[in-house]
């Protein structure tokens, strides 16, 4: 059971209902939203009465929840949530491009990768300048340099800034910067980071662990949400299997089930996902003929000579065949690039 | 290393191949094949001379195979194969669309399905009358008579029947009625099965099995090219994950890497892949968006009363829904349906 | 529920009982067991009363499975299954010691394998004279002059021979020369040869699929224990995980979980599983430290020329060293060996 | 090839390594040691010659390392790593007990588990204070009043204490109370608190990714290693694989193999390997047979009532019956307990 208090509802409203589910037996879980308060409620063996809290003063709603995750759910909340970054869309009825570079390496290379995608109709980028590395002995990104840099590809072409953010350190300085806080496979449960971007404004974009559950993904996305940040995307980037030839498993299978369970926008990486770059326009097919909200493409100059994941990355060239293939798929799914 | 011989080499010509590859410390592995002899060597340390075999009377190539997968490899034959089922094109141009319940249950559900999916676009009806089933105790098919029942969907129908072969004893009786024999994914290692296999004059359907890795495909699809048959498509039909909300995890990532690999057809089952019917559509569009030749989709005039797979089965209005969605993503990659 | 009949009871008194079944609206399963037949009934939506079956002419028992695995669950047999080879025990309180080479490959080389075994003490020979292998490409073993090689084994040394059967095809030879039949891991769902083995008179050792559930792997037991053969041990080989150093992930959680869900021996093979020399021991170990009945071991007297498997074949002096650090580990959980 | 200062050589010496093998055309990272630095050289496409940096002053040693992980291999060091946690040791000839609660409930929890494990003979008392969890509406622990409580059953005791810590913002809180700090599966990767653990004094055991490669977790343990804090011990806790029967796989096979890798201590969690209370004590004699350096387990005096992993943990009569059975194997494989 979840109760929804009224946008303003008072402490005394609020309190009230917590001492009655109390009272009751149960537990009451104060979920400090945005705009309104929700109290969860656990605890219960049988299914509650919500007649029972929707006359309390200051309640909106009382509604049966039959999953663990409650606010990102469609039982909860039946239309798409349509994410506003400045203007650009996601979630809605126009497919997100997001594409750049793996790591920001330098001006000369984040300017000319921003106005080759800004030309072949990208409305964000992409770019990491904090980068999570298997070893401690790689390239781990330029840092606030990096994110100065992505700063000014954005001024130039007035595409989004799409970059992840590692920890709650770097977190005010990163969202300084970005239009859209990236989170990588391997925080998806950094519970610590979770909570802490829930009291952020700015939009999350929540990659899924690469063992991650469909459900464990979105009780990560319950956390942001829970503590306040209703503004989240989720990115399905490849999950880990048994096949050694790609370097994940691209898992599209995600994306029609989770544009059924929740109303979160839904975005898939081809990039990381198979990790061939041969392969990389062909998934970026599948997924949007799949449903997917959006895409997240590494594209590179020179992909040869990146500092990281060259190998699967797009040139500008091989992008715009993409897009161009991209929005005939779009339309055949009734949805525009 | 793979010898090539002419069509009509002798016996004394490929024998002298042999004795030249043994008197180099070699071994020789004779393939036969329908229409010419082709010899794997094997136990070299570093690369051979094609020159070396050349030369010899009967050899029409020597080829440098870098993959354990020889016959089967888009090294060895560029070329894409397609194969010709009556008529019927798995390979080519046209996406070939199978259909049909998950078992023949009686001659009113297969006939009625098979007008309805032939009418909706389909070219082959799938139907099974031998089931593997995990228990003892489910529904094992109806055996000869479902074959029975399939032969007169096809008389009435014109559409090419698929259907499953799950051993050796019952393979004569299945292959005089089936126009291309299905070999399911439990049974994708079933070395006796596939070698027998490469001697019937019909039509394979390769099912991955669900942890089967791509190379482990293509060498059980080389046993039966290896043994003479080589009339056969592959069928990606999901892999076994970490995931229990989808019944498998379909690996459309599967689809570009095969597709540059080999140059045998490759089909997406995309209803034992997801295994939820409201999310089959979704991955149909999706495999051909990744390149797919074909896809092969179960429909059942009334899914609830299905004695097997009726929880992914689409009804034949569902099943027409999808065609004409899948007519416009075949265009946008080129192909037709 | 499963309805048990008495051992000698009548075709009508079955069929009285499948009658008063169908009756209820309910289906039976008449499973042909070696000594009595049971009778399976599925379709119930509660639980059923015993007692309605139970006062029947011939019925001996009406057992409520919760299992979809009914005999060979301890819910139906409490006590451990004992298999009896010849006077070799597998289940008992003596741990089986199962121990070879890959293939046969030689009478040299299984005549002093076959001794070295026996000397440390081993029970059991083994080795394999039809081999499945991923390439069509590689050594398929000796066929039956490796079944006779096996036998000439036994006939100096007393130890039971354990070799796999591939086939329906080769079936009656191979269990005219073996004590034990072994199903392969890839043939764990080979349904037609399962039902084969039902009714044949040799014990099975039936190895786990590399993907399959422990559910599926009981259910494949079901199988051949429901067509007749009462005589079947587990064989735990290693599943299929991301994991890529080792050849296998041997699953010993499996060990105590069988144990506890069915009356059937469960044996660990930690050459397979974990594929690589130095590490088998001490799976071996771990093995009987987590309560398998028995191990089965590869050894070979020359791994570094064996045709098959020598990088995971313990020479005959590393396993006599195993099987003295295995005594005091079998002594630590109540066991012998 | 990682260039090793003695401990006490001058910045000037280290600047003169750094400045030869960027001359070289190389990378060089230097890695802040404890009590010595290492620098890391990287880039190089063949092996280099020790020589040329060996006869530099302030080299200790110039040691060629095939691994990706360097610090932590038993290339660079053979000999075992033994933590020293205030006399306690981990990783020498005493199998390291560590025992006790999921999480720290109440005062009377802790301390009657503390003093029934101690009697037992555990020598460390585990017991979260901060608990990661799936959902954000479960309980997460009592924070610092649980670290307080576990302080408290040390003084009581004498057990060092193991706990978790979640972020680097609680990290001198957490390093405060405990003796050892454990990193969470899902923390593995979580790089920011990784190179935060490398200049803490105290002991880390870092547990395996959920879906992490013995590689990855060696790389992980690297990050700790390389920013300075040598103390750091692995704990095997179960990886995701497809099963669902346990809660997850304990890999026992990660025992012998990171053995053979590392001079790290290795851990082993039936707690959560395995998650199912019955099965525990198998899991635990296994991995001690295996060659595990110590284990880690749940008890709790009254696990039905646990606010978390109550299903798994033993109750403390439980857990005294381990360890006698404990005692028993480690004595056959060498060890003492």
């Amino acid at each position: 059971m979840l109760v929804v208090m009224k946008p303003h509802a008072s402490q005394a409203e609020i309190d009230a209902v917590v001492g009655k589910i109390r009272e009751m037996g149960l537990q009451a879980h104060t979920i400090p939203g945005a705009q309104r308060v929700a109290i969860g409620v656990t605890g219960n063996k049988g299914g509650l009465d919500p007649g029972q809290f929707e006359t309390l003063p200051g309640v909106a709603d009382a509604i049966r929840v039959s999953q663990p995750f409650k606010l990102v759910s469609r039982e909860v909340k039946e239309e798409d949530t349509i994410l506003d970054v400045g203007g650009a869309k996601l979630g809605g009825p126009e497919i997100a491009v997001m594409a750049g570079p793996c790591s920001v390496e330098s001006k000369e290379q984040i300017l000319e990768t921003a106005h080759a995608v800004k030309a072949a109709g990208a409305k964000f980028l992409r770019g990491g300048a904090f980068k999570p590395r298997t070893s401690p002995y790689e390239f781990q990104g330029l840092a606030e340099q990096g994110l100065k840099l992505l700063a000014l590809a954005r001024e130039q072409t007035g595409l989004k800034v799409v970059t992840e953010v590692m920890d709650v350190e770097s977190l005010p300085m990163v969202a300084d910067y970005a239009d859209v806080l990236q989170i990588g496979a391997r925080n998806m449960q950094n519970y610590s980071l979770l909570k802490q971007l829930g009291q952020v404004k700015r939009p999350i974009l929540l990659k899924r662990g690469p063992s991650a559950t469909l459900k464990e993904w979105l009780m990560a996305a319950e956390y942001v949400v829970s503590y306040g940040n209703y503004q989240v995307a989720l990115c399905e980037r490849g999950i880990r299997t048994f096949e050694t030839m790609t370097r994940n498993t691209l898992d599209l299978n995600a994306v029609p089930v989770l544009k059924a369970l929740t109303h979160l926008p839904v975005v898939v990486d081809p990039s990381h996902g198979i990790g061939l770059r041969k392969h990389v326009a062909a998934m970026a097919r599948a997924g949007i003929a799949a449903g997917a909200d959006g895409i997240i493409v590494e594209v590179h100059p020179h992909p040869d000579k990146a500092l990281s994941d060259g190998h699967q990355s797009l040139t500008p060239d091989e992008f715009e065949g993409l897009m161009r293939q991209a929005r005939v798929i779009a339309g055949a799914v009734g949805r525009q690039l």
